[in-house]
């Protein structure tokens, strides 16, 4: 099991406690705080703390001195507005704090977003978790023919299971080793009386890059849904995709006005080249542009007949 | 007045109204949530939001479940080894949203500190408030002669009651002449019907730099005590101090156990240079070490004096 | 003279003062180095120093050990695609400083782009000069009646001539009596021997916002885009706008397949929400949508019908 | 070999190319640009382009026309000044640009500095090399007893025998894997024409921490000095200490000046808390203070100790 009976206690402690505040307050997403919602087979996404909502990208937008807020259709123009022209500032007034269980090599993608707050188990300080990523049957797939870094047809069912075989077999081998050059069991307790073992910060590298590890990771809201942009889109790879999908559920919760401007504006938005724009002016106009002639690449050509329905 | 009925009325509404919250919650800090702290002759900092306590800073370093907290000393112990260690990480997981009006020629120093978000009072959206700073008596003085970014002798008060009026005057004649670009009173209402007057984003350049300001202000604990380290110090202009000091009581009351170690690591604490150490030690072992002999220089030499009362 | 002879003959030395490297060089920005280009009335850009080109953006994106080039059209393919899917990390690895001089009011709207590195003249240690940005007749507009934060139509030259007058008297007498303030005259020499003048930390705030300021100011590639996207647009303010647009000139010198990319990608592109597209679909397919049943507002519908000639 | 022939070539190929440049340029570090400078046992750092010198970052802090130095000991004494008060802004004016061949768990130490532009060989778009580091037996010790995230003794030469064979045939192992979960080997080639392989952003997962990655990483002199004063520290571990001595000395043919003043303030430089100054200055009165009875810690009188030679 992911979170161990001793967590969970942990966890229903701080949810059943309650304390009176007069700072912004969100129910829906109080309803959830401190929970663990599952990711991949051994990984979580939890919300530990928030500031602000929905009001208070109003409230700074206007640098006022109450809630900011007046009708609720005055601010839900002045969101739909701020986030088309990507005025980006008053989302950075909301901030989220979430604790991740996650593999190493995702971990390793995520963190090339620098501008959130980081605090990672230290494999240094502590001994990691038995637990690896092995990927579902369905998910274990090919490399893709059309995209240098993605990955194309799902593999058959045998090749699959052989796969998984490997991936176990080869994490349960270098994870005790790992023991092994501890000198200690991952449950406590020395191996062998005779041996000294090894420093945790080096033993640690014969880990496979699917061990999980786990960090505490705060971002404003601006930050995150530039995140949640590039890693909940279809381009992003299946093993990060899935937190990216669970936190923006967690956004739906936090932030409703916000999140429908940015599903709007951005998740089902487009970008447009200036040759797109203008070939899309001419086919509007009854004309009949060729892309080769408007300087599409085939490429682009491809992506646009699909965005349009075009043929 | 700073603030006025309509403005005190919205405060105190978001002061009464309370929810229930599982988050972290500082009673201290909740007591002046809202309130305007004043600074200076019209400046305030108000606390809008904040997100987590000294418990916080624990868990983020432990990575845990639960709290994160043991027994207070160990917490005590783990702040005090981090802030001396300098691992700053833990410290950025607690964040606060300030509210501040402030002068403008200040809010130019701040703003220097990148590491925060900000959200201004849009003067190509809406009229400045007519007020602008003007220095007491007493905190009128002359260039340095030593240092030369800071200032020296107290003005007499006939001298300083001058520069009261210089600035006072200028100050009001250039107000004056922006209502008049505008075409428009601060208090509403057009000056001239047969002028049309000129955009807010071009009339603003005719104000005087120590015309107030306001912004939202939102920064991590770490970033917050990097400022305050500077501007809470006896090198910081006398006009930007106030605010950090201010804000130094504030973050005495919302991290009470990181304010300590800070105290004494960071704002009582010292730095020595590699040679410094060398002639300390010699000092101490009762050798009769010379700072020129040392590479010591003059200035440094000065300032070591003061800081170990050495003849 | 907004660079005086001295100045110029540094200028000239720095100039002509030539060395041998294996470093990337772009002769064609070589050959403006060190120059300044004039904007607004006595402001300049100044191109100091730069590193990579645009084929340190392909070495960097291919992590290679050589140039990391191959045939052009095919660094041209790369840097088209880098730019389209906003891969931006390797527009980091070009960085570029500059020397700007710019009115104070500007200087505000700049530093709010965090992600550079900025070195600004003190008016804690040194006199500002005497030089304020006055607008020339044809850029002095009304306030617009459609954006709140514009400006709308040209003045009568009558009522532009007296506002010309305000903004010169005001910042003249401001100037002269910050030299009062300070008792000390902008040329050097103290103006009464019988007075103290107070410190330059606090004479500065009697300045008005036009007065001119300088920084050295760096940054990369990537962010100085995102700096001229926002700033050398239409919706910005002409006396930034007017600096962004000399510096895209320069990044065109510089790195003219990546100046390219982003004319296509940034500048004459453009973005459409979900809804957008879901009505130029129906649109294109023949069929008549209305743009209120699409859930397309008022203004989308303006900017929408202007991207495309819709009527 | 860590760099192969074809590699030579092109390094030695941007080597010797030579362009004129009226850019400040520092003959110590054209010497060695390009060059791999090994470090571990299949590592190395290699500079690739660099920005500015000593002379650029007293240019900056006095915002000058031209070369901004006077005489050089003006210059030294002004980047002393700078370094002893943190005034960081004029070293953000040096950029230096690396290419890094390193281990990934060590990777991922280093990536946590945020300030720096990185552009990381992809392993979704590329398979990765057969490379591992593996320590030198020197390197093998224990698990510190005193300091919980480091290393202490060094093992038995017998016991470090086995750490290496365990080391190296796990890495093998699942290399080997790797490749077969591919379907293709690292020299090129299908496996198995009867398989389709896993895409290799999946595959990746299998290869243990040791295995090298590498990256172009770019960063400012200000916040590399803070990267090293971390890392090549006593504390920092082995496996990154070294990049950062290697990166030291070339920090010392860039910027000599800055480097002696580092060396001085912040290398050899200690800091002190309140309580410890005000034990020193007791000390150094002829008093006798107890380090208890001044409120500092068994830890920090340890420390202390050493420090001033204190018994």
């Amino acid at each position: 099991m992911t979170v161990n009976k001793d967590q969970l206690d942990e966890i229903e402690a701080l949810r059943s406690s309650k304390s009176e505040t007069s700072r912004v307050t969100v129910p829906e997403l109080e309803k959830i705080l401190y929970q663990p919602i599952n990711v991949l087979d051994h990984g979580f996404v939890r919300v530990i703390d928030y500031m602000g909502d929905d009001s208070a990208i109003v409230q700074s937008a206007r640098v006022s001195y109450g809630k900011g807020t007046k009708k609720i259709s005055n601010d839900q123009g002045l969101i739909k507005y701020l986030m088309r022209h990507r005025h980006s500032t008053p989302f950075e007034m909301c901030e989220i704090k979430f604790h991740i269980k996650l593999p190493i090599f995702i971990a390793r993608q995520w963190i090339r977003h620098r501008t959130a707050n980081v605090n990672e188990y230290s494999a240094r300080y502590s001994i990691l978790d038995k637990e690896f990523y092995i990927p579902s049957i369905e998910n274990i797939a090919s490399q893709s023919t059309i995209n240098n870094q993605g990955r194309g047809e799902v593999l058959s069912s045998e090749e699959a299971s052989n796969v998984i075989s490997i991936l176990k077999a080869d994490a349960e081998q270098t994870y005790a080793n790992y023991e092994s050059l501890l000198n200690e069991s991952s449950e406590g307790g020395v191996l062998d009386e005779n041996k000294s073992g090894i420093a945790r910060e080096l033993a640690r590298m014969n880990l496979t890059l699917n061990t999980y590890t786990q960090w505490y990771w705060k971002i404003d809201l601006n930050n995150l849904l530039h995140f949640l942009a590039l890693r909940a889109d279809d381009h992003a790879q299946y093993e990060i995709k899935v937190y990216a999908d669970a936190m923006l559920d967690i956004v739906k919760k936090w932030v409703p006005i916000t999140y429908n401007a940015f599903d709007d504006y951005r998740v089902g938005g487009t970008e447009l080249s200036a040759k797109e724009v203008n070939f899309l002016r001419k086919l509007i106009k009854g004309e009949k542009p060729s892309f080769e002639e408007e300087g599409i690449s085939k490429r682009e050509w491809a992506e646009l007949q699909k965005k349009f329905d075009l043929s």
